[in-house]
């Protein structure tokens, strides 16, 4: 049997996977001589064990747990009943990732009807003894025993407001002793249990408190927003309680080493005397800035100071530290990589490797790629911005970024509204775990109450969502749904806009202006692009989506969806001359008056991307979506064509399919009616022709769709290049193309080395491919396929992140199969999927030459291919 | 450069492969010392050097066939200008695989305005040297300038009319003379050339013609239907002519060693005196059974017997043999395996192996498993032919079976109302090559000329399809689409039976009894299953299928199909309130309706069974398909369930599905409602309760379709697993069950090594795993799948028969992951490619357990699973 408990001070414990995050911390705090409150580490294996055995404490980690007290006792010459050197412990839980606010928490832990007197009178200080016994009892029963809070909460206002006490701080240590009572009466009342008097029940009590925390519906949810692993478990750590509410000299706070928000490199927290560390991060006293404490405690903060830049060195990353001050002596509780802002991880990576701190591949690796898009995003227009009518004068920017939605008051409302499709603003006094759903759907999150580093602003962040809070000037009424502010009343429903990077609120809707990117993120990205081995290309057809992918670095276009290019109404019309013509002249003809549109689209996509290349896709959506639907729609198409509405009909229900993802769309269309490839061949020939003659350098890769079989995709690269070669000869010019595969079929993956070698190139549609992988269809999947996220039956959205063992064995294969003969065959991925990062791993893992995503997502996974190279 | 050409005595002389069928016997026929003309054979691979150099002949056949002509005329004696030793050869293809009347023949070659009047002089009989002359012309024009058979005979009927000759042998040689020149006159006006008067030139042009016609139409789709590759190329045989036409004391015919209509160990065949070959086939004149020679040359007739034993014990296989009499000497033309009936090859194949000529292995290689349909198909009811009205009073039963349908005239209207679903019966005066895509489609194919080896009743044999040749007594008149018998005239459309084991035609539908089987079929089933690996087992669900398979040695069921019990009225009610429920309480009272009928369902089938495995597959489609479509319909249903029209529709909409292939069935089901299987668990296990408590022992397999990861599979068995035991709990009884896989999504073949080891076997779905892997709907892709055919873009219909090369890779492989831990672990298809003999053989060689198909479909599937085992 492994050791399952490791006191700070061990030398040989061991790393997170043991310790957890917190636990492996204060071990290596303790090593580098920070004042750290002594205690010990319970390891992730000892609760795996307990929730492994059906929830029961072994024996063996009983007789540890006993080792570990007696131990740390000794080491601190405090004991859980000594007069004199009472010893209180803190109870926390320590996972391997950071999951702030889930996990429990117990303070004061040893407090009971005898010991709350024996610290009475060695600190002379009663008020202070029963305000640690009655914040023991709440947090126990809520922890331990379930009880809800707002049932102590009930007893603690209704006695201030029967005696006026305004703040907590003025309800005297009798009155304490009375609310001590009436919280005892509550276990019974609602356990049929008394709170235990022996610190060692209450020890393990809470041990297996914090063990069972770990399955909690909020701890799985974070975990699932948050792809961390469901068996990773947790550990906890005990350690000896200091106290930031023994009076005036003493207090308690949290800062970042760096601005989390902006990057700035400055110290950024906040504090408040004579409190617990919770105060501060439920945010219902507001807190001094962290400044204000060299003026109050001057020797105090010149200790923190340096504290924070040895631990800046030591970790190479911004800290997220949590400190308490005894009676005028300092205690480092925790520290810990900090959550930020995309913009801060960009410009905190930067400053660093200027710093010589780091090097550019560790920058490249502090920012999460799926945060990018938040620098990405539109912000309000400054114009706008002047005449909007503003709701609050107060406001903290939480988390940056500008979202109109409609304001709703509850977390259900939220999701009802949300998953009906609006956007909904969440506006709560403040907010707790069990608000995380309506968090994960909302806009924007608003709440009156809390700080920069409250429930709300860390969520917020971590989720990339635009927040606000600490608007004290709005009152929010939930139960009757509505919000106050100095000049009106909001309902759910009404409209606002959210401005996360200025913390101000506006009425109704304000126009959006494209962001502008910092130097910083600009000179950070091109680190990324020079450590990443794959190219980063873009899905775009339109002039402003393809000037934004260049903008952004592509390397050229993945993917050009030419029916995009059919649906405008001249265009239409010849597509839908071309369904009901009766035989091959007719179709020609029919195409041809679609011809010349679709050669200036080309000419337009080429002369933006010149040398870069660009994969234009052949025409892939089965025909029934060029023909109207409604009644209406068919009379008026049937006169603009000139056939009775009958006929119309007739071909509409003919081209009707049962199942059209898996019917006659993609290339074959062509082998039906190869016009339509060889009128697009064309016009792209023809384009092509046109630019070099004005001396423009082009690169055009064609490309088949849905390829099935290598015989089929002969056939239809013959025709191409047939048609290409007489446009050539025709106007004596010859220009750069090759056709190649797109692989999107099983088939397609399983008989690569048949199709490879016929092809210039393979570029894998990761949508269709997944789709026939699972027998998925993503527009009916949506009705089950989150049954099957949350149930684990499948490890994340394969359309959301590619599903490595199903889909990434399929198209690893094809890339074996496509290089068996030619190690330099060049092979790419035009799904969305190449813009997520876990599925950029995979592709950069075997050897994919480039991923191409939707513009905006360029950045991201530029960043992430630098990853996985880094990785 | 390898030899072009072999003598017939040639001692180096190769197989088929490179001779073709016919050179190759050819050859053996001559190293066996028959009296076979002599001749030499150019081989495939020249027919292939000649299309593939773009249809030119080479230098190097050139020089070598002038060697073989030289070589030849030393041989016979014979020269192309020889006065008294004239030589004619004959022209005729031959690929490795008999194509009756596909491919063309030549015959008189050598013919000139010269050699003519030498053949008149040295045969006395001028008459004999210009028939020779016409028919040369005749069929040269056709065969190498394509000019029109018709244009030939017009002229000469219009020449016998014209001069009141009733019989072509009435025609005097001035006549042929005469006609010749017209012939002559044919060449210049179709094709602007002379008939070649050089022998050589004769030669080449030929045998280029017959290269050529290897891809003619006929000839593609006769491959097509047959399974024949289209890149083996034919061979061409010239040899020396020898002269049924002679006079008297001449002739010509065709016989099979034994009956291939019923196998019966007896001559069969016919002939005519003073003709030529092609007079035989073409049913033209009536030709004399082959017994009547007996009388008329006896010495011939006995020779012929003696060579017809020899034959049979040489190739262990009944032979179809062409042979000629020249002025009282006999000659063998031709000797190859024969075509017959299904049920004369497994008669043969029995007599064989009682005759110790062949092994039992060698037996059931004699029987295409395609053909044993045939076997198994109703025949007619005998009272009812008793009363029925018949039509003739002639008709030969060409190919056995009973067929009933519309008539129609000529191919086109066979195809047209074929392809729109009609039964046809095409009726011909004679067939021909051009009429294969109508014979295909037809039911039945009825001529009024030719005998039992006509090219109607030879193709009919061929492809299992109910034939009646030579009802004299009926004329058709093509033309006016009537035909005229002796109580009435028939039209296109009019409905009449043919009864092809009989000859007889019959008006209208006739009423049909099930087949009885022959105890020689019965006896060479055992020794199909003794040699097979493989178990067969059946897809089937009502009692008369599963008695049907039992009666045909079914192993057991591979497949019961539950969906097929909700259907029925009361059932559905309970199945339609299952949908409309809100919440579990309610679907379970929902399914407890059904689970009675249910349960009573499934006593009957495992009562049938009893130990013999049976697969049942939980519920698989979408639960729209369970809901009313027509506005009517949905008003009824919603009186019925007590719910508004609008709450009905309401749920209609919503479980619409774009692409309900790959949307909410299968067992995704049962992941939002367990309800749905845990139902029929319970009805399962109760059934096999009662069943052990009568004593019966059972052996149920449960099957989980469209499983996609392990995750989903393991939830899944785990419910049904627990209902289970909860009922046998209740019952106190144990019975056998095990719950297994259906494995039909591509990941799920990816993925097998996770799931195979949490199931108890698997069992694959054929069909989906096709629709997915190439992205084809069965439903839909029947618009687009003949193209691909057709054009060669897939080998065979995946649909018919297996995709070895995508789908087959996909199972392969999950087959060895699944083995990867358990060699023995057991693994099946359900799928009806189970049936097809192709994907058989596959399935036996990747290691597969059993294979099931539809009960009719099991004897060929088991004749097949043993040819695997021989192969």
């Amino acid at each position: 049997m492994s050791k399952l408990i490791y006191a700070f001070n061990d030398e040989n414990s061991s790393g997170k996977d043991l310790l957890g995050g917190k636990g492996a911390n204060l071990a290596e705090m303790t090593r580098l001589g920070l004042p750290v409150p002594d205690g010990f580490t319970i390891t992730t294996e000892a609760c795996n064990a307990y929730l492994a055995s059906g929830e029961s404490l072994t024996s063996d980690l009983l007789e540890e747990l006993s080792d570990a007290i007696l131990s740390l006792e000794t080491r601190t010459g405090k004991t859980f009943s000594d007069e004199d050197n009472l010893l209180l412990v803190s109870v926390r839980s320590g996972a391997k990732f950071s999951m702030p606010g889930m996990m429990d928490t117990i303070l004061n832990l040893g407090l009971n009807d005898e010991n709350v007197e024996k610290l009475a009178t060695k600190t002379s200080d009663a008020r202070f003894a029963y305000d640690c016994y009655r914040r023991l009892l709440q947090m126990f029963g809520e922890v331990v025993y379930g009880i809800h809070m707002s049932v102590f909460d009930t007893i603690f206002e209704s006695y201030k407001e029967e005696n006026k006490y305004e703040l907590d701080t003025d309800i005297p240590a009798d009155g304490l002793k009375e609310i001590v009572e009436k919280y005892k009466e509550v276990y019974l009342e609602e356990t049929n249990k008394t709170f235990p008097q022996s610190p060692i029940d209450q020890l393990t009590e809470a041990v297996e408190a914090v063990f069972k925390s770990w399955n909690n519906e909020r701890a799985r949810i974070y975990r699932d927003l948050h792809d961390i692993p469901h068996d990773l478990g947790t550990a906890v750590n005990i350690q000896e309680m200091v106290f930031g509410n023994s009076g005036d000299n003493s207090g308690t706070g949290v800062l970042f080493t760096r601005n989390p928000s902006t990057g700035e490199h400055k110290l950024y927290g906040e504090y408040l005397l004579n409190a617990q560390g919770e105060d501060v991060v439920a945010g219902i006293r507001t807190p001094q800035e962290i400044e204000v404490l060299n003026t109050q405690m001057p020797e105090v903060y010149e200790e923190l100071v340096g504290i924070t830049k040895n631990l800046e060195t030591h970790y190479k990353d911004m800290q997220d530290i949590e400190f308490t001050i005894e009676n005028g002596k300092l205690f480092i509780l925790q520290t810990r990589n900090g959550k930020r802002t995309a913009s801060a991880a960009v410009k905190i990576a930067y400053d660093m490797v200027q710093e010589s701190v780091i090097s550019k591949e560790d920058a490249i690796m502090m920012v999460d790629p799926k945060s990018i898009d938040q620098l990405l995003h539109p912000q309000f227009d400054d114009k706008a911005l002047e005449t909007a009518e503003r709701i609050s004068e107060y406001g903290l920017p939480a988390s940056p970024g500008a979202s109109t939605g409609m304001v709703v008051f509850s977390t259900e409302r939220a999701k009802a509204l949300g998953e009906a499709g609006e956007k909904v603003i969440l506006m709560r006094p403040e907010t707790s775990p069990e608000d995380i759903e309506g968090m994960v759907v909302a806009e924007a999150i608003v709440t009156t109450h809390g700080g920069m580093t409250s429930h709300a602003a860390v969520v917020a962040r971590g989720m990339g969502t635009c927040c606000v809070t600490a608007v004290s000037d709005l009152k929010i009424d939930g139960e009757n749904g509505v919000a106050t502010y100095a000049n009106g009343v909001l309902k759910e429903g009404d409209i606002i806009s959210v401005n996360g990077s200025t913390g101000q609120l506006y009425l109704g809707e304000i126009t959006k202006k494209d962001q502008e990117q910092s130097t910083e993120f600009a000179e950070f990205m091109t680190w990324a692009k020079e450590i990443s081995r794959m190219d980063v290309r873009m899905n775009a057809e339109t002039s402003k989506d393809i000037n934004a992918g260049f903008e952004f670095n592509a390397s050229g276009i993945g993917l050009v969806r030419t029916e995009h290019m059919f649906f405008q109404e001249e265009r239409l019309i010849g597509m839908r001359r071309f369904i009901l013509a009766q035989n091959h002249a007719e179709r020609v003809a029919a195409l041809d008056t679609i011809l010349e549109y679709q050669q200036s689209d080309f000419e337009e996509i080429f002369r933006l991307s010149g040398e870069r290349p660009v994969i234009v896709r052949l025409l892939d959506p089965p025909l029934h979506e060029f023909l109207p639907n409604t009644e209406n729609e068919i009379n008026n198409v049937a006169n603009q064509l000139g056939v009775t509405t009958e006929l119309l009909k007739s071909y509409i229900t003919n081209l009707n399919e049962l199942n059209p993802m898996l019917g006659h769309r993609g290339c074959r269309l062509a082998i039906t009616y190869p016009e339509l490839y060889e009128m697009q061949t064309e016009a792209m020939l023809k384009s092509l022709i046109k630019l070099k003659e004005e001396g423009i350098e082009t690169n055009l890769e064609i490309m088949i769709p849905l390829i099935v079989t290598a015989e089929e995709y002969k056939t239809l690269s013959d025709k191409i290049k047939a048609r290409a070669e007489s446009i050539e000869a025709e106007a004596g010019v010859t220009v750069n193309y090759t056709v190649g595969v797109m692989i999107e079929t099983p088939r397609a993956c399983l008989t690569a080395e048949e199709i490879a070698p016929l092809a210039d190139f393979i570029s894998f549609g990761t949508n269709d491919l997944t789709q026939l992988t699972f027998g998925f269809s993503r527009d009916d999947a949506g009705k089950f396929i989150g049954e099957y996220v949350d149930g684990a039956l499948i490890e994340t959205d394969p359309f959301q992140s590619l599903d490595i063992n199903g889909v990434g064995q399929l198209v690893k294969m094809a890339v074996e199969k496509a290089r068996a003969h030619n190690p330099n065959y060049k092979v790419g991925v035009c799904g969305e999927l190449g813009g997520d990062p876990r599925s950029i791993q995979f592709f950069n893992d075997i050897g994919m030459s480039y991923v191409s995503c939707s513009p905006y997502r360029v950045p991201g996974a530029m960043l992430a291919a630098a990853q996985s190279v880094v990785k």
